[in-house]
C-alpha cells in the first residue's frame, strides 16, 4: 500500500506521522508532500531519511491513500488530482465537509458508510469530532434533540504561529524582550476570545455552524440541533466542551454510563470524589475521547450534562485520518 | 459615616479599598480589620497611615458599616456581633447567602429590596453577580425560564495563593527552577479544571449549585431554572460565562440590546466585525459587567446566547459590595 500524506510539515502533518508510527499502520511505500517551497527537503522519519516531493510528484507515483492536511486551498485543488490518478483522499481541510457528494467520518460512529465509490472523505472539525465519538452512541440510544456546547479551545487548533503568539506573550509577560507575531486579533496569554474562525451574518462563528452542521450530517439527521459558542483560551493541546444534551427519549444514568464506557474510543474520567475528570493536559498524545462530569441535568427531563476532552491534534485531526485509512484497508476498500 | 472592612489584608479585601477610593465612597473614619496575626501592623492606604485592628477592637469603636471579606468562618463568628454592636454587615463570603432572613443583594437588580431591618446583607458568589447583572433585567422583561451556562473562571477567585500557583508553574515551564505551592488538585497552568469548589452528592460543586440557587433568590423566583458547569482557566481576573438563555416570551432582538444597553451596570461589547467582544483581560479593574456575541438560538424558540465577562474581584466582589454600603448611605439605610 502506498501512503501519502500532504501537509506532512505541519503541526498536524507531523502528528499524523506519529500517529501511523504508533498505531503501527502499515504502508509499504510513504510520500511525503509539501509545497514546492519545501520540496526536495530531506526529512527523517521512523530511522529512515524521505525527501520532501510536491503533490505533483506524489500523483504521478499513484499512491493508494492520501492525508491531506495542508488547508482548504491545497485540498480543493488537489484532492480530486490525487483521486483521478486512482487515491482515496482523505482530507482534513474544511473544504469537502459540507459537500453533499462527499462524506464526513468520524470512525466509531460512522465508518461503516463508507464504499469504494468514496474516493474523497472528509475528516470533520477537530472540536464537532470529539462531541461525536462522545454524542454518537447516546443519539443511537435515546435519539438526541438539542445540544447546548461551549467550547475550550486550545492555540494548537490555529497552528504553530498560534503557539508561537502564546509562548512569545509568556516570555514578555515574565520580563523578557520578545517580539510577539500576533495571529489573533487579541492578546491570548491569560486571555479568552470568544472567537474562532469568521464571524458570519448570522453572529455565529464559522467554527460554530461547523459543530452545528457537520453534527447533522455525520449523524445522518437534520433533527438534531446543535446551538454553540467555541472559545479559545492560552491552553496548548487538548480541547474540552462543556455539553447539555436533550434527548428525546427518557434515560437512565447508569445505563447511559455503560453506553459511553461500551463504545468505542471514549475513556471516562469521573470520578469527582478523587478530583478525576477529563483536562487537556492528560489529554495530551492520547487517541481517545475523555467524558467525565456525567450528570443529570435538574433543570429539564431527558437532559444531561457531561464535560467531553481530547487532543485536537490527535483525535481531532491526525488520529481520525488515520483511523479512516485503517477503516479503508481493513475493509478492503483500498 | 464610621466604616470598617474586616479582611482588609486579603486580595479582595485590597480591591474593596481601591473601589472605596476610585468610587469616593465617603467615609468619616476607617477602620482596617484582619486577623490578631496581623494587628498592629501599619497600613497606609490613601496617602494616610492606619493600624490594623482587630475584630473585637473594631466592634468596640462602633462601625455604621463593616464589610466583610474574611471567609465563611470570619462572618459566621463575627457579623452577628458587629450587627448587634449597631453595624450594617455586608458580607462577602457564602456564610449567609441562603439563610432566609438575609437578602442577597446585586444593587443594579434588587438593592431596593433592603430596609434599616437589615443588618447582616449577603453579598453573592462572583459567578452569579455578572451574570444577575446581565439577565435581572431580561428577566424583568421576557420572564426567564431556564438558563444554561458554562464559566471561564480565573484563579483570582481562589486567592492569592492560587495566583502563586499559575505563576509559578508557568516558571517551571519556561525552564526556571521554582517550588510550586499546590491549591488546585492539578496544575492550572496550560490546563483546564471544571471543578470548582466541593463536589456534592448529586454530582456538582458547590460553585455550580451557588449559581443555581442565589440566582432564584435574588430574583425572587423559584421558577428559573439554571444548570451550570463551572470551570477554572488559567487566567488572571475576569470571568467569562457563556450563557444560553429561555425566555417565556417571546423577544425583539434588537429590543433586547436596548434593553441591556439601557440597564445599570451594563457595557455592550458586540461588534464582532471588527473583533470586539468581552475578555477578561480588557474587564481588569472595571466595575461594569460586559456583555456580547448576543445572538438569537436558532435551535429554540424565544432563546438567545450571549457571552458575559466581568472582573471577579471587582465587580464579583469588592465593587459589588462598596455599591451595597453606596446604596445603603444614599437611601439613609444607615
Amino acid at each position: 500500500m502506498k501512503l501519502a500524506v500532504v501537509g506532512a510539515t505541519g503541526l498536524v502533518g507531523e502528528q499524523i506521522l506519529n500517529v501511523i508510527k504508533e498505531r503501527g499502520f502499515h504502508f509499504d511505500e510513504l510520500l511525503l508532500v509539501a509545497s514546492a517551497r519545501s520540496a526536495g527537503k530531506k526529512f527523517t522519519y521512523d530511522g529512515k531519511e524521505y525527501t520532501v516531493v510536491t503533490a505533483e510528484d506524489a500523483i504521478a507515483q499513484k499512491p493508494d491513500i492520501a492525508i491531506f492536511s495542508a488547508g482548504g486551498g491545497t485540498s480543493l485543488e488537489y484532492a480530486p488530482k490525487f483521486a483521478e490518478a486512482g487515491a482515496t483522499v482523505i482530507d482534513n481541510s474544511s473544504a469537502w465537509r459540507m459537500d453533499p457528494s462527499k462524506k464526513l467520518i468520524v470512525p466509531e460512529v460512522n465508518a461503516k458508510s463508507l464504499t469504494k465509490e468514496d474516493k474523497i472523505i472528509a475528516n470533520p472539525n477537530c472540536s464537532t469530532i470529539q462531541m461525536i465519538v462522545a454524542i454518537g452512541p447516546l443519539h443511537e440510544k435515546y435519539k438526541i434533540k438539542r445540544v447546548v456546547v461551549s467550547t475550550y479551545q486550545s492555540v494548537t487548533g490555529s497552528g504553530k504561529a498560534a503557539v508561537d503568539q502564546l509562548f512569545a506573550e509568556r516570555a514578555v509577560s515574565a520580563g523578557q524582550e520578545q517580539e510577539v507575531n500576533k495571529v489573533y486579533p487579541h492578546t491570548i496569554d491569560l486571555n479568552v476570545l470568544p472567537h474562532i474562525d469568521v464571524f458570519q451574518d448570522n453572529g455565529y462563528t464559522k467554527e460554530e455552524m461547523k459543530m452545528i452542521n457537520e453534527t447533522k450530517k455525520i449523524l445522518e439527521d437534520d433533527s438534531v440541533k446543535v446551538t454553540a459558542t467555541t472559545v479559545r483560551i492560552p491552553t496548548v493541546g487538548g480541547h474540552s466542551e462543556s455539553v447539555n444534551i436533550e434527548f428525546e427519549n427518557e434515560f437512565d444514568e447508569a445505563e447511559l454510563r455503560q453506553i459511553l464506557a461500551d463504545a468505542p474510543g471514549i475513556i471516562i474520567q469521573d470520578d469527582p470524589a478523587n478530583n478525576v475528570y477529563p483536562m487537556p493536559l492528560t489529554s495530551h498524545n492520547r487517541d481517545e475521547t475523555f467524558v467525565g462530569r456525567i450528570r443529570r441535568d435538574e433543570t429539564q427531563e431527558k437532559t444531561v450534562n457531561m464535560w467531553i476532552v481530547a487532543d485536537n491534534l490527535r483525535k481531532g485531526a491526525a488520529t481520525n485520518t488515520v483511523q479512516i485509512a485503517e477503516y479503508l484497508v481493513s475493509a478492503g476498500l483500498v
